[in-house]
């Protein structure tokens, strides 16, 4: 079984309001359907620009405290958004006859400190049996400290390597994979090997701490958890034949070596 | 903590494609906005024309066999019409400052035999604690025996009565309440006995076994075992104010006596 995230930057433009890149997904969708059924897939897919500005503008990752009245509204309104981006992917997976099904993350999932306290994965488990797609999102989710907060899709994924053991996971981006600087400015790196993986963020992140690629710095620190129970590749969502490349084992991308 | 089950037959026209009786739920929620936060809610909907077509033509109730390919593709399409009709709610809701949350019945529920086998509510539970207001709906599910199965509305309440135990269960129907022959025939029923259910089945099913009610029978079964954790009510959903009354504990309908 092979987990694909789609990363909100592959799938919608950050900038733009209910941005959809349906050429996109519809391009990854072709690639999968040539592996399914032989092969089973979980996809994870990110917020873009439906779910970040709600979560924003409703400050949801501060907790249900001090405004709940406000927090309530946007938590629901921020999962409203995540359904309907994650409608427009399931309707473009069924067109090319892919069985992918909504999961609702909020409705499984219980967190703490940003992680996974709790889910069940019984639910995802039968879908596979049956040859199924599940198809989770980044999420709001009840949490056990601050009574809500935001769920990445990058910690659902380290959860489910551990739950699932899946054979590969597979990050779609929108750079050709894991660079040893910026992305304009550094060179790709092939192979990295999981005990590198300390070395390259503090490489990235800078002596301010500051993490100058946008995220990759995190991304890298669940790959180490995500390494232990599976194969990692990091790929470009955006260029046909990537996805493939990945799923068969070469091609361009940054694969992680343990 | 009240249950309130939206009947399909209130909020859609069950001949009409996709149709949805948006003022029947504005008043609805209306009246529930008159009792929260004070009170607590947990909302189910039926399916309306918005699940039962696909179910039936992608013939779901038999399980994944003998056509999985269709099958699986049916079952996804029910679920996104499902989550349409369940976003039109969630909308009005929150149109009148209620938090209602979106739950999805199949990422939470295992059926078998078409009940609820297995269920966590921990998330519904703390969600409740948030003083969110959970719509849950009948949906597809996972069947340990079938691979898959429909899950309708008045079964997730047998099971939610058992593990939450609310004070009251409401069902709104598109009639005054229970009658002791078709609804344009017998009486309304004020107060109907527990033990009095089985004989009142064996009147209304005929010497046939016909339901001449169109599945009151069945309402009636899944009302003994509710009756068991909670007060049970029947009322017009509608008509307006019916919904209070039940609320407060009287006005037209049925109510269920232990």
């Amino acid at each position: 079984m092979i987990i694909v995230k789609l990363g909100g930057s592959v799938i919608s433009d950050k900038n733009v309001e209910k941005s959809f890149h349906e050429d996109v997904v519809s391009q990854i969708a072709s690639e999968i359907a040539q592996f399914y059924p032989k092969e089973n897939f979980i996809i994870v897919h990110g917020g873009g620009s439906y779910g970040h500005p709600l979560a924003k503008e409703y400050n949801l990752r501060e907790g249900i405290e001090p405004n709940p009245e406000s927090k309530r509204i946007g938590f629901s309104k921020t999962h409203q958004a995540m359904l309907e981006l994650n409608e427009k992917i399931i309707n473009i997976f069924l067109e090319k006859n892919l069985p992918a099904f909504s999961v609702s993350t909020s409705s499984v999932f219980i967190t703490e400190g940003g992680s996974v306290a709790y889910g069940n994965v019984e639910v995802l488990k039968r879908l596979i049996e049956l040859r199924l797609i599940p198809v989770l999102f980044g999420d709001v989710a009840v949490d056990l400290k601050k009574g809500i907060d935001i769920l990445s899709g990058d910690q659902i994924i380290t959860y489910l390597a551990k739950m699932l053991r899946p054979s590969k996971v597979i990050f779609l981006m929108d750079v050709d994979g894991i660079y040893d600087g910026k992305p304009d400015e550094g060179s790709l790196i092939w192979e990295l090997k999981v005990r590198e993986i300390d070395r390259l963020i503090e490489r990235l992140s800078g002596s301010a701490g500051i993490d100058v690629t946008g995220g990759i710095a995190n991304k890298l620190r669940e790959t180490k958890e995500i390494a232990q129970f599976s194969e990692v590749w990091f790929v470009n969502g955006k260029v046909s034949g990537r996805l493939s490349g990945a799923i068969i084992g070469g091609g361009t991308g940054t694969k992680i070596m343990p």
